[in-house]
Parts: C-alpha cells; structure tokens; sequence
C-alpha cells in the first residue's frame, strides 16, 4: 500500500477501506508518512469529505493510536462531556460538582483556552496551589474517593490527533467536519467513557458559525459514537454572546462559585443543567433529562454541589477557601465601559468579547502564549437588557495599564443599544442523541 | 504574508495576487515555507484551479527562482520544441537537425525518461562518446558554430519546479493543468526562447488520455507564452499508438538515422515536418507553415539535415560513424511476437507498448533506475496494416532471457487483428496559436 495511491484515491472521491485507514493513522504516528502527504490528504477531504464509515474508523484508529484509559476501577457506567468551545464557556466547572454529587463520578480530561476561546485548564490554573496535573494514579484515586477530578490532557493519549491537529493548525485543513468530529471524538474515546455528553456550540464566538454547521457536526459525532458502541448525546446551544457575565480565568472562577451557591447568572445555568441532566441520564441514576435538572437543581439548594466544587479544589491541591472568600488575583487596573444612550442592549458580540479578553491579555494568541490569569471582562449589561445612558456595560480588567487603554480602544462600539428589545435566539437549539 | 491564510485563500476559491504567489514560490525555494504547507496548497489548487494571471505569474515566478539562460549572444531569433511525452516519440532528433539545417538555432534542454515514456536524452546517450552534459559556455559555442545543441537540463535551472514537482510526485498533485502548464512553460522561458513550440500529446501513450484535456493543457500553455511575451504555438498530435516503429533508446536513434536519410516512418516524419515549421515560422525563416514543411523536405532530400546530426554528434564527442554504419548496440536476446490470425492490425496502445519496453529494460520505474540503452521493441506492424497469421508483428530486444520471456507475456494479445481496417485519428488534430 502507498500514501500517494491512497490521497489520489480520496481526491477522486473514493472511500477509503479501514486497513487503508489504519495505514495512514499508523504510519502518520510512526513516522513513516511524511507531514507533506498527510497534509494533500487532509486537504483532499476538505474537498470530498468522509463517509460515517470513514470517519469511525478514522476515530478509532486515532483512539488506539496512543494509551487507553482503563476506567473499569471506577464501577458503574462514566459519563464524559465535551465543548467544541466559546466565550465564558465555564459550564464544565459548574455541572462537574452537580453530576458527581448526584451520584455519576466525573474523570474529565480539559484543555487549555486558544485563540479567542478559554479553556477550563486555565481557568482552574487561577486557584492558587491548584494542580492541573495529575498521574493516572492520582487522577483515578481521586474520582474513586470524590467522585471528581479534572486535569490537563496527560501521557501518550490520541497521539494521532495531536499530530494531524498541530498539522492542520498550518496547512488550513481544520474546517473539515470529519476531521473535527474524529479529533473530539477519539480523545473522548481513549479516555474511556462508556456516555459521552456534546456541547456543540454555534454562533459568532463559536467554531461553527451557524446553526446548520453545528448541527451536521454534531450529527457525525453523535453516530461515529454509535458506530464505536458509546451512547452519545449532543446539545445545540447558542455561543452568539459570552455564557454567563465574566470572561477571564479567575473572573470565571468567581461567577462559578456564585452560580454553586444559587446566584448564577441564567444562561450558564440553563445551558449546565441541560448537558449536566443529560449526563446523569447517559449514568443511567435518572431515566429522562426532566427528572435529571430536577436532581441538579436539589444538589445545589443542598450546598451539596458547592461541598464538592470545595472537596475537588482541596483534593487537586487547591485553596478552596481562596475561592469561598472570593480571594482570587483579579488584575489590578480596571475600567467601565458606558452606554453613550439609553435603550435595550441589542448583542454583544461573543468573538469580539473573545478577542477584547485576549487583548486585555486574558487570551493565548499561539499555544505557546503567556496569559494573564486575572486579566478579563465582566458584561455588566447582557443583550436584551435596559441601560441608562452614562451607566457601565463592561468593566475591564487589565495588569497594566497599556492593556486596558488597547482594551478600552477595541472595547467601544461592541455594544449596540436600541429602543426596542431584541428577539434573542433560544439558548437549547436541539438535542441530538 | 502568512502561508496559511494563502491557502486558505485558494481553497476557498479565491485568487492570489501577483505578490502572494512570489512570496509561496520564493518562500518554498528558499525552505521558509515548508513541504506540508506546499503540498497543500497544490491539493487545493487541484480542486479550486488557477485563473491565467495566476498561473502566468506562478511561471514566471518559478522561471527566475534560479538561473536562467541569456541566448541574446547567439542573435536573431531563437526557438524552442517541448513534448508533453510519449511512447517512441522521437521528433526532437528528426527535426532539430532539419530546424538547424534551415537556419533556425536549437540550443535544447531536454530530459530522461520515466515511467513509459521515453527521454530525448536517454536516446542520445546510447550513441558512444555521446556528451548529455556540456557547460553553459560549450552549449552556446557549440550552437553558434554549428547550431544545434541538446543537452540534460543543467545547472540550477528552474529549482522551484524541480523541487515543486518532486513534490507533487508524491501527494497526488501532478494532474492539474496550471501546475503542469506553469511547470513546462517555467522552463521554457528559463531557456531563454524567444519563440516556443509545444507538441501536446493526448491518447492512451500520452499524459493526457483526451483531446478536451490536451486542448486544455495547449491553451492554457499559449496564453501564458502570450502574457509572457513569447510567441507560443501548440500542436495537438495524437500518442494512441507510438510514434514510428521504434520504441528503446538505441533502436529509436537508428530510426532517426533512417529518418533522416529519407527512409522514416511516414508518421514520424508527418509530426515532425509540422513542429519543425511551425519553428521556422517562430524563427521567422519563412511566413508560413507551408513553406517551412517545403524547406525542411528539401533539408532532408539534400542531405543538409543528416549532415547536421553527424555535425551535431560528432561535436558533442559521440562516434557519428557508428551511427552512419548502424554499429549501436542493440541488446543482444530478441525474439518475435507473431499474429495468430491474418487481417488489419486493429491498434497498439501505446501506453502498454511503453510498459512493455520498460519491461524489457528500456525505460527507468523511478528516477534513479538503470536502463539498458539497447533493449526495446519494434513494431514490425503498426494500426491498419495487414498482416498474415504466423508473420511478425512486435520484434522485442531485451539484454537477458528472462526479461525477454517477462516481455513475451505481457505482449501476448498486444495487438488485436480484424477483418475490417480501423478508422485512424488524424496525426495532428489541431494547432492553437
């Protein structure tokens, strides 16, 4: 079998067989496909895309690629949860400490944020003394004992993806929904989940720009983990604004800790008890996703899911007293930005939220990036809401106070106000499972 | 200018600036653009295309990313011949000297063969004493004494192509019209010619099977000569059976011998008259097509051409005296295929025919093969000629048995013999100027 036979076939629109996948996943970790020719084939599914049976077997084929995690020392049926990513995007945080303390133990790997996306990594990095990671040893004894842990992506997992990823980052092959779909899809395999809860996100500050997009994504995800024997859920929700009012790892944190003790924004909580209910469903401790946001909702009138957002911070090495006493470094120059009118907020755009934190030095502008943990944005002020003229939208947050003036620049204009309330999109587009 | 987003360009179907495609050829010369990024980019060229000013911007771009040949001391008009490849296609031996007798320069470039197609300069090789590689200094010398000159592409002539090519080799890229038409045309212009002629071949013996994509490749080639200021004339001929009788380096120089002594196949020797007039037009020696095929039969009824090639061998170190006496080396194990059957001879294909000879030793698998200079075949019978059952039809040349018996197999059923003479395609279907 030869690579160059195998693109040619794929840029003729042919289906390649699984040993003609498992040759090119093998052989493009082993180091004897070169980068050049991975990246004409990846360029050649951009054009021709891949057939469900491709694609699962593409997902499997990275899965194996690298080590397997062994969950069987947990017990039960365990539940995964992923986000294709946005802006504010803390839901992770929030649903973690409900699901576990409803019963359905949570071993989640995370990544760190990119671009004008965070990830929960860094978020949980702005815990003073908080261990991102963790062995496998650790990690598993952890969930035995608590019920939940989450840590940086760790040892040889899904090789294959991150070297095809770091491939298509720079040949412009990323926007490939097979290719997107395997990438989730075989981490979540390798890491061992039997339930695997999507948060396929659309809008201005998500991956997929519409809807439609969105929706042919998930739908792959969700039959490659059918095909592969998984049960595999995904919910369509809407990244048009910033989830929730903080956007910034600490500043995160914070609203996270508010939305445990029962004073979280709505839309953050909305958008966790749908993908939490559907994890405690895919656990198998409810039967339907109505009684599941029932449970999630006890665990936090109870304190319980608070008691165990505290319990994992201390188990992972973290001052969880930091955050009860809301001492988090938040960075020390900050900013209002005024409504010039009075009117109804018409929309905060969530990629432009995205980039403004990134700029106020939030962000990672290339992986290798530092970033400002206590640097951000709080929307003081959510589409569709009331403001009087010479009243705070945001409030920026900075380390210096170049940052903030650059931050203060990009920052006027975002919001547009307006005399009539704005239709806004429903926060659940649809479940897919 | 980042790489990425230039391919992104394309593969969204945009068109790239004058500035952009020299930032990817100097980059990808230079190495600051690596393979991947370039194997990409041409994946999406494959599927999205270029417009003409692209491409002839991308020629020109590749001709100046090395050194390129100043001609102007040899005077006058200069005109170059280009082949896209065939099976037995031996023009530039016959109608170079018969061009050179009539006035006209050839300073030539030519390269080896690979795959079933065979190399101007591999034939010339199997003349003894034959120098393929002169300095740039003995190559103008040469042609301003007694001009004609054909060598091996020397020096650092077109490296973008080169390296470009090599690439596309390897990741399923070569069959795109711009790439191709840029690549040919590159080289040309390096050359120097003020005026180019191009056979573009089509059929089975050809790269392009149709006479749609060989007009294609032709237009293609003459516009961009056009924007680059050469006057550019194609010729579409036909490559669905070889071209003469004589396919394998030796036995095709002693073909050519023939030629030029008045006794050449009559379809050889059709081609070569128009290519070679076309180049008088292009070299301004006459003002028609019609006059220059006059002028060169009067080269080759008064000995002037075959006069020119003994010139031209003999200042190029080779024995022309070996040639004149037909004292080559032909392999020395040779055996007929005969008809099973008596009728017309319905075809020879010339890819298999060129497969056979490769077979038999004649031509290179890949680059670095050896070749055995005096293996080949000969087809005693060619399309629409009669033959009768148990008279030959194939003569094969192979310099050992077991090739020989290796070649006997595969030319088993070559040739199929019917009671009815097959309608033949016109030699030359069209010139495009």
């Amino acid at each position: 079998m030869r690579m160059v036979d195998l693109i040619e076939k794929k840029r003729d629109g042919g289906s390649l067989s699984k040993k003609e996948i498992r040759f090119i996943i093998e052989g493009y970790v082993q180091g004897d496909i070169p980068d050049y020719q991975m990246a004409a084939w990846a360029m050649a599914v951009i054009f021709r895309g891949m057939s469900l049976e491709e694609t699962s077997e593409l997902t499997l084929a990275m899965a194996q690629s690298g080590d397997q995690l062994d969950l069987s020392s947990l017990g039960g049926r365990f539940v995964d949860k992923h986000s294709t990513g946005g802006v504010g995007d803390k839901t992770t945080l929030l649903l973690g400490p409900m699901v576990a303390a409803c019963g359905v133990p949570v071993a989640k790997m995370s990544g760190r944020g990119l671009g004008h996306t965070g990830g929960t990594i860094d978020k949980l990095s702005s815990v003073p003394g908080f261990r991102v990671e963790l062995t496998q040893e650790e990690f598993l004894a952890q969930v035995k004992k608590i019920g939940l842990s989450i840590i940086a992506q760790t040892g040889n997992l899904v090789p294959a993806d991150k070297k095809l990823y770091a491939l298509r980052d720079v040949t412009a092959t990323v926007s490939s929904i097979p290719l997107i779909a395997s990438s989730v899809m075989s981490k979540k395999i390798a890491a061992g989940a039997q339930g695997i809860v999507l948060d396929v996100k659309y809008g201005s500050g998500a991956f997929m720009k519409t809807v439609e997009e969105a929706r042919m994504l998930a739908t792959t995800m969700v039959e490659i983990g059918k095909a592969l024997g998984r049960q595999t859920i995904a919910v369509l929700s809407n990244m048009n604004q910033p989830l929730g009012r903080a956007v910034g790892n600490s500043l995160e944190i914070l609203e996270v800790a508010d939305a445990l003790q029962g004073k979280g924004p709505q839309d953050l909580v909305e958008v966790s008890l749908e993908l939490g209910a559907w994890m405690l469903v895919a656990g198998e401790v409810v039967s339907n996703v109505v009684s599941g946001k029932e449970r999630l909702r006890q665990s936090l009138a109870s304190g319980a899911a608070w008691d165990k957002f505290l319990a994992f911070l201390t188990a992972q090495g973290g001052d969880a007293q930091a955050v009860a006493d809301r001492r988090l470094r938040v960075a020390p120059w900050n900013l209002p930005i005024l409504a010039e009118s009075t009117g109804y907020v018409q929309a905060f755009d969530a990629h432009k939220i995205g980039i403004l934190a990134m700029a106020l030095g939030a962000g990672r502008v290339t992986k290798d990036s530092p970033i400002d943990l206590g640097a951000g944005v709080v929307l003081v002020k959510k589409a569709r809401e009331w403001v009087v003229a010479g009243e705070p939208l945001l409030q920026l947050y900075a380390s210096n106070q170049e940052m903030l003036a650059e931050g203060r620049k990009f920052a006027q204009n975002l919001a547009v106000v307006g005399s009539e309330a704005p239709e806004l999109l429903p926060l659940i587009e649809e479940v897919i499972l």
